[in-house]
């Protein structure tokens, strides 16, 4: 059996507190729909009323590209057989990465930022995954007890990334649909005071632009709110920026380093950024994370610390040269912005057509969806009983903006990107023969 | 530049204690030396008077056994040109990691055992190296101020790993030459004694097995007197084996995990192994640890941490292929044995023309060289002393027995199996010139 069965009885020798702690999340909706689907997994061919997997933020529809490159160029970025470069890096296990590799992160960073602003591969730490790089931060940034403040809806994996093993709190910085899911000053404010209310230190402010679940990159007013904010209560401001590469139009997004340089603002050591290859590149696989810190003694320290979550020298070493290759990134990033977007129009007018309507959004794999008018009552509760029926009748595994931590039920996150066109059809004809049959009932019920 | 240069003023914002805090333990001579060599690295043609770096337990001397398999099996083991294997590895993220990874790490680490043994595929939680596997196994097994106990002198970076953001405490199992550094009963209830006076709560041993820095394998009957002192007072064993590959007779290792089958012992789920491949197979670059807990609850929450640290998909796929080939793994394995065996002849032999002894070794990468007899007197300034004229005039960076928090002064870690056998002879040839003059000085001085 792959699964281990607890079928063990209570330990003899007691676990440590966070062993024991649920504070890791994975008790939540978003999992559990996850379990459906790997219980019973659509396939077009074998078992076509399985559960679609709309819950998973993967990138799939540009791989052909990166497949492309690398029948292309199998000698440079594929070592191994020949020998030289084999050797030496197997053995490269020094914290600070490959020179070759941070800098051609650098560099793609800057190119999908068009260009506007430069980063310095001397800033860049690197990390097993994203997931790494927040928690590694937080570590860095804040004491137990301590807090961040998260915009809501947020990725439900932060709950174990930045609380688990830190044991700081997140305490929400609610939006909801009045204003487009805007992150305001009052709703700054409010967090921090509520922070304060139940006597957390908070430590920073950490964002996700463009947002997750939400789909959207922030706006800049709201970014310099949230700087002049940051600065005034002399916090941390993390930007997770892991999307950044899957805005549909370059120009749609500003990153807070754009900020920084057009304000030339000088207290520069409180921002970071949080990046990865998981999202833009499509490569989870290979567990690329990366922190770019402003703050000399974060870098120092998070490269240390990097020790407990080194990426391979063999993975390090391929993507040294993909990403150097800039005819095949420049192609790369212009030509997934588009498809991406093809993608996004293509489930949010399928919707539209099963009567369904979402926010609209300009970036990530993902569309937030609204089913607040189809809920009975506005309550966390309905949310989640229509939920189920979307996973175990329609067989469609999408997220509860509940499991997101939103404070206004009704809404689901809904992925795109990770299947082909094809299963995406199948899956709007079924949203729309189940919201057919639910108006339906609904009628006949009145 | 590569290397940060830490020029700024005092930040703005504050970091957390974590951060702050040396007990990452960089600051020893251990890891002092690295930074002599860094800065002046011995090559025989082009720098020939360089610092020789023997302070780095890397194993090259089997490293063209690995080579030609890769030359003779690139299509297997290096998916990439044609894609099929590519896209689905590139995506596969999952915390289980690929089961025919860990079915042939299951495997491997029973041929290393001479079949005396067998590892469930289930018990095995992969990590990104065995730095993450220790500090992951501490933050599940202890609370931040509890204590692990560690016999000395042990490994530098176990101050990082095991305390530095778990905030739990090392105690001293303390050993010395009078009983080739064996670990006693009477030195566990000492160090336990010693933990209870500082109102640490003690949550478990851990043991190196093969011990390094001292290059043996701890025998049968210490094992069992380590198996029934944890049992009586209740708490966990670590067992980190990630030499048992390098001792130079399969005969000569004893896994705890043998100690559990032979005694039938009931209470398997206290105890826990700690593997990675950057020893015996040579890939510290490839990040590859793991963790094998017979703790059903252990491996649950282990997985669930991983994500914080997963190996890349790619390299998973690689070594997967590599160590399921059982003529490879064999033929490896025995000829890796020898020659570490025959380096190890060539250093002992070398250093005892020079007059100086080392303990009796069977196992790893380096040898315990004692030049106590030498030191002016016998504390650890001496010790020091003679270790930074070893550094910068004999220019050799060996780690002091202090770094490794041996209680006994003038021992000494001394690597064989990271350089050429041409590099140890003039590595040898440089102790013997130090040791003659320092002979006739010290006569001359009486």
């Amino acid at each position: 059996m792959d699964i281990l069965e607890l079928d063990q009885v209570e330990p003899v020798v007691e676990l440590s507190r966070i062993a024991v702690s649920s504070s890791h999340g994975e008790d939540s909706p978003y999992f559990a729909g996850w379990k459906a689907y790997d219980e019973n997994p659509y396939d077009q061919f074998l078992n076509p009323s399985g559960v679609i997997q709309m819950g998973l933020a993967e990138n799939q529809v540009s791989f052909d590209l990166v497949e492309d490159y690398l029948e292309k160029n199998s000698d440079t970025a594929l070592f191994g057989n020949k020998a030289s470069g084999f050797r030496e890096n197997a053995l490269f296990q020094d914290y600070h990465g490959l020179l070759s590799f941070r800098k051609a992160m650098a560099t793609f960073m800057q190119q999908i930022r068009g260009g506007r602003v430069e980063f310095d591969p001397a800033r860049i730490v690197l990390t097993a995954g994203a997931t790494a790089a927040n928690e590694l931060l937080t570590f860095i940034l804040a004491n137990p007890g301590d807090a961040l403040l998260v915009p809501t809806p947020y990725y439900p994996g932060f709950d174990r990334d930045l609380r688990w093993r830190t044991g700081i709190n997140i305490v929400p910085i609610k939006t909801d649909s009045s204003n487009n899911f805007t992150i305001t000053p009052e709703a700054l404010q409010s967090a921090y005071d509520s922070a304060a209310a139940s006597n957390f230190t908070v430590r920073g402010v950490l964002i996700t632009n463009p947002s997750n679940p939400l789909g959207v990159a922030i706006e800049k007013t709201v970014l310099n709110e949230i700087l002049d904010f940051v600065t005034k209560k002399n916090i941390h401001l993390i930007s997770d920026e892991i999307y950044s590469g899957s805005v549909f139009s370059s120009s749609e997004f500003i990153s807070v380093a754009e900020i920084l340089k057009e304000r030339n603002y000088k207290e520069k050591e409180r921002v970071h950024i949080v990046y990865s290859l998981s999202k833009d590149l499509g490569l989870p696989g290979f567990r690329v994370g990366t922190i770019y810190s402003y703050n000399d003694k974060v870098v120092t320290t998070a490269r240390r610390m990097s020790s407990f979550t080194l990426i391979s020298s063999q993975t390090q070493h391929l993507l040294a040269c993909m990403l150097s290759d800039k005819e095949f990134t420049e192609n790369y990033i212009k030509t997934n912005r588009d498809r991406l977007r093809k993608r996004y129009d293509m489930i949010i007018d399928g919707l539209r057509k099963a009567g369904i309507e979402c926010l609209e959004g300009n970036a990530g794999l993902f569309c937030w969806m609204n089913l607040g008018p189809y809920l009975n009552e506005p309550t966390k509760e309905c949310e989640l009983e229509i939920w189920k029926s979307i996973v175990s009748e329609v067989k469609l595994n999408i997220s509860p903006g509940s499991s997101c931590h939103c404070s206004e039920p009704g809404w689901f996150r809904v992925c795109f990107a990770n299947m082909t066109e094809n299963t995406l059809e199948v899956a709007l004809k079924r949203i729309c023969d189940f919201m057919a049959k639910r108006v339906k009932k609904h009628n006949n019920h009145y």
